[in-house]
């Protein structure tokens, strides 16, 4: 999502008719994913498992194709993500985000 | 936790009491950790990441302890792994999540 | 929803099959929603925050519409409850509640 | 929170170390409490009414005494909120907060 | 807590300075536990195994205390709820609810 | 889901690419239903009132649906469940799952 012009549905409402707002998540965007030690990729990792493990498939989807465009996840990646969604979150946030999963690759 | 025995108080009582119980999570959690791609640090990582999500004190001080002493992971680099948690998971997340770590460091 | 008769399919079943269920729930309502010093219009709008950081895409819809029929709530309010819900409760919640909001203005 | 300077113990760390996340933090908690149709005391009682739903001791107390200090929110509007929560969120969501709210008063 | 008095600090400010609500949520408990079908155990145990998947410490010593005093549960029952607490819910989760339990017997 | 197969959609692709995590997960399932106190029956309920509150369609349709199968629940029996997650979650947990309990009988 860095340097992302966020033109999603929810969002290009958001540009147009609270730009203030807009501009504070842009900003505040940015400066999430310039970590000082860590890349984008392992931060981008970490959102699909925060994402899977709350168990709302829009998110979950949006992290997990952003994932693949920017970096070419693999399927395998995303499953070992997965893995540590199973152990901390339990088998329905897994389940469901292998089905996602599945339906990408 | 990868190979981990599980020593905690709560753990014990299960490896005494319930074997088999205690033999499946230790199975499980080998499992998990055994990723095909991601090494096991990153996957450290993002079981931060989900932990600190969730706002459960514990779990968020056990992750981040355990990826201190097995990993030697930086402030900086758990401070890149709760720049996500804010974005994904709001501010008391976040805030509750570096008071913690600020304890560790 | 205050002195409603909750009429939405679930509730219909609730009220023919298990009417002492029923009566409790009508009850609770009314009394929630005859507060002390708040006038309803406020408590709606925190029903419609509380809502929309539980990421139930169902119960987003149903506050909203409510207080948009009951209160003649602005597009401009409801964004000003999910301000606060993008500060508390992260990007994702906000996302799919702003996408929520669009579909009803 | 508006115009807050994030004097807490985890956030005064931020400042110093991570000083362009906390700008980016102070922005958009300034853009959130700056709403176009709602005033901030409105706002500050949806905060409360989402943090006493997350469970979150912490954060609840928080922000209830902010609630107080900046608006001398009285116990009976607390208690109006909390009364949504008790139907949107059940019994331990509720008696946590009132638990809460009475060390307060 | 089945024709409970809610005895509990917060319940019984509630009733002395709220008794419309008070009334209302004893209406509801005993509603909630009067069930057409199962018994007053099997609802305590899955009160119990909701707790405990919630993460809320609080709320979970209190349901496994009450069904402890109500039904002598034994350890092994309650063991036997917090096995599908960890499959639905995660290590975290199961391992609090395994401490708790254990200063309980 | 005791001696499951685990024969959905998404285990099917862990089964064929992922056997070593599909065995974990089956000796798990295993363990978890084979309780030393509790009837594999009163577990499920438990499964099904998790769900209920966890408010994951997938979820709560899936148990609901292997409860009426494998143990022929009746309707009365699992609003006796929903009726713990009316007290426990609050409102929106206990109509969604309604919803979904309707459309099963």
């Amino acid at each position: 999502m860095k340097g992302e012009k966020f033109s999603g549905k929810g969002m290009n409402v958001i540009k147009e008719d609270y730009p203030d707002l807009y501009e504070s998540i842009v900003n505040l965007n940015e400066t999430v994913f310039t970590g000082k030690s860590l890349d984008y990729k392992t931060q981008k990792l970490i959102a699909i498992g925060i994402a899977s493990s709350s168990q709302d498939s829009r998110s979950i989807k949006k992290q997990m194709k952003s994932g693949i465009e920017e970096f070419d996840l693999t399927k395998d990646e995303i499953m070992d993500v997965l893995r540590v969604v199973l152990l901390t979150s339990g088998m329905p946030s897994f389940v469901k985000s292998v089905q996602i999963l599945n339906e990408l690759f």
